[in-house]
């Protein structure tokens, strides 16, 4: 299989910097994941999805290393403490040290998960991001976020801690259920919302390509959001500042997913919609146009990405948002958009444009 | 009651740098702590045992401020991934968010684990240790090592998280069990062993004051200790060197206390006993006179601390000790004494004096 792979990017943080490679057929070229993965000991972690597909390549990518894998359940409702622990348990048996890499072999539930347990083992080992969803790609494997879900809320424990490399293999979105690739664009069209407007067009005009795995142009939107993600990481990488801004839908999601049930909807819809609702409290803000509101609703809708919140009522979405980890000082601040490609990070608004925004979408029949 | 507050030392690490208060009474000087304490939100972890004699006391040092509690059971064999999830169910049913902060208030377990609780909840909120033992205020309060127990091994989870403050009140060892109170004398000791022979002198004539809660005694006793702990975790806070020197005695205990189950053996008591044995390999190296061996084993006799370890066997010490943290690459890194008052840090040894050193103590009927 022929490897074509982009121009390395890098996250510049310091000592902690680190590259982000792209292409197509990675995963074959043996030599490329071993070179970025430091020591001998290696443990991979990856589901049961995943894990048939590709385990066998990455460990023929790490020869002459001890390298031992562990299989988790599919799905954000696992992404959990007690699921944290059989990584743990894993590493223990092999009786793997403090020069040991974890490579994460998987989506966003696996990269977070398997990211904290590396952030924790012997108080913090290497660990390799192989992202094979999307929104892994283009977001989660990219920045050292990771976490684990409690009941009350989404990634309320975790840890910054960075990969030493991210491993992007675009080919290994032709195995991506249909429905985990639209919900990766949810996160494609979140960076041109909130920061690049020329992208955001390119975006509109793309998402047939796009969906039918044009090779061309999802080089370009992962490549695109990397860059954008990479900037601002490097800017604020422990989220003081900037880097809140690329939690747009976040807030809103968040509560979606978690009167949901975790994994009823996939993290990139539930973003998708709370993306849309920043865009309606946005226009009630007098920020955006209804034209620019009908702009953001038909990329989505474009992209196949659901345009109905769940009818859970205001007042338990409020809740739910109150929970989640923007909350400053018992405000809660929010992405907005001052207009397409622009994104504001407040908690300075008029409570009635929040309450009409949440009355509006999740109180069903009015919806 | 009067408070005597001995001068302020700090832990010089830039942006994270913080004071450790030591005196007597600290804990009725109700504004001291508050003003030690960031944001309005606070959950004070305690154990079972602690609680009920000083629980009160933190909290009206509080006043103004939202305070939430939480008891955990006490004992080592507590200091799991599955206790650390109820400190997180606390956090998340008060609604805290980022700015919140956690109090540790008891021995080394409850700081342990709360602060890796503060480190990992929200991705790190700030902590504040109030340690209530001997161990804890000499040593395991300070430096930011956070973290719980796996059964494979000791502080195997974890994470470096330095505290805000560290306020050490000398008063409430007056409420400290005697064998705990010998316990946390190890870690004295200790510190005179590896870095200051006069420290170590001093101890060696002023172990009845310490063991009779003379304050004085005390006060120069844990201020002597602070102060070489700050030196050595500002010059390598992360353990990539020096540090690892303060782990004299741990390698080797730490088996001892997963062999005997958490909690049989207090974690001073095995240090107290891997010093010993650190101390006997170094003689069988030729860095230790056999007088110099007789000394150690008088002080630590005369802490009242135990001088005969487990009869688990050589081969089952050395496998656990293999799991230990501190070894590097296979080999198993120990903290010797190149002399009284001078540790060193080497893999670079004849397997031979390991082994020999193992076989006279865990073997039971032959030691």
């Amino acid at each position: 299989m022929s490897v074509t792979a982009l121009p390395e990017l890098r996250i510049d943080l310091g000592e902690r910097s680190y590259p982000i490679l792209i292409g197509t057929g990675l995963l074959d070229d043996a030599g490329l994941l071993a070179g970025h993965v430091p020591g001998r000991d290696v443990l991979i972690v990856t589901n049961e999805t995943v894990g048939p597909l590709y385990l066998a390549r990455v460990e023929q990518g790490l020869a002459g290393k001890r390298v031992r894998s562990v299989t988790l359940p599919d799905g954000e409702r696992h992404k959990t403490l007690s699921v944290l622990g059989r990584v743990f348990d894993a590493l223990v048996e092999a009786r793997f040290n403090r020069d040991a890499c974890v490579i994460a072999l998987g989506g966003g539930v696996v990269g977070d998960l398997a990211g904290f347990a590396a952030a924790c083992y012997q108080r913090g080992v290497d660990f390799v991001q192989v992202p094979t969803t999307l929104l892994a790609q283009v977001d989660s494997s990219v920045g050292g976020k990771t976490g684990v879900n409690h009941p009350g809320g989404k990634n309320l424990i975790g840890a910054f801690h960075q990969p030493r490399a991210v491993l992007a293999d675009l080919g290994t979105l032709r195995t991506l259920p249909p429905r985990e690739l639209r919900a990766g664009l949810a996160e494609v069209i979140k960076y041109g919302l909130v920061t690049d407007a020329g992208f955001l067009a390119w975006i509109e005009s793309h998402v047939q390509q796009l969906l039918a795995l044009d090779m061309e142009a999802l080089a370009i939107a992962m490549r695109r959001s990397c860059e954008i993600k990479a900037r601002i990481v490097a800017s604020d990488e422990r989220e003081q500042g900037a880097r809140a801004l690329l939690n747009l839908g976040h807030t809103f999601g968040h509560a979606i997913e978690n009167a949901s049930g975790y994994g009823e909807w996939l993290h990139g819809e539930a973003v998708a919609m709370g993306m849309l609702l920043a865009a309606d409290m946005s226009r009630r803000l007098g920020y955006l146009a209804t034209e620019d509101v009908d702009r953001v609703r038909d990329v989505l809708r474009r992209a196949g990405l659901p345009l109905a919140a769940p009818p859970i009522g205001a007042a338990k979405a409020l809740e739910l948002m109150g929970m989640d980890k923007k909350v400053l000082a018992g405000r809660i601040r929010l992405v907005l958009l001052r207009q397409l490609g622009e994104g504001i990070v407040t908690g300075d608004y008029p409570a009635v444009a929040l309450e009409e925004t949440l009355q509006a979408h999740f109180e069903g029949a009015r919806s």
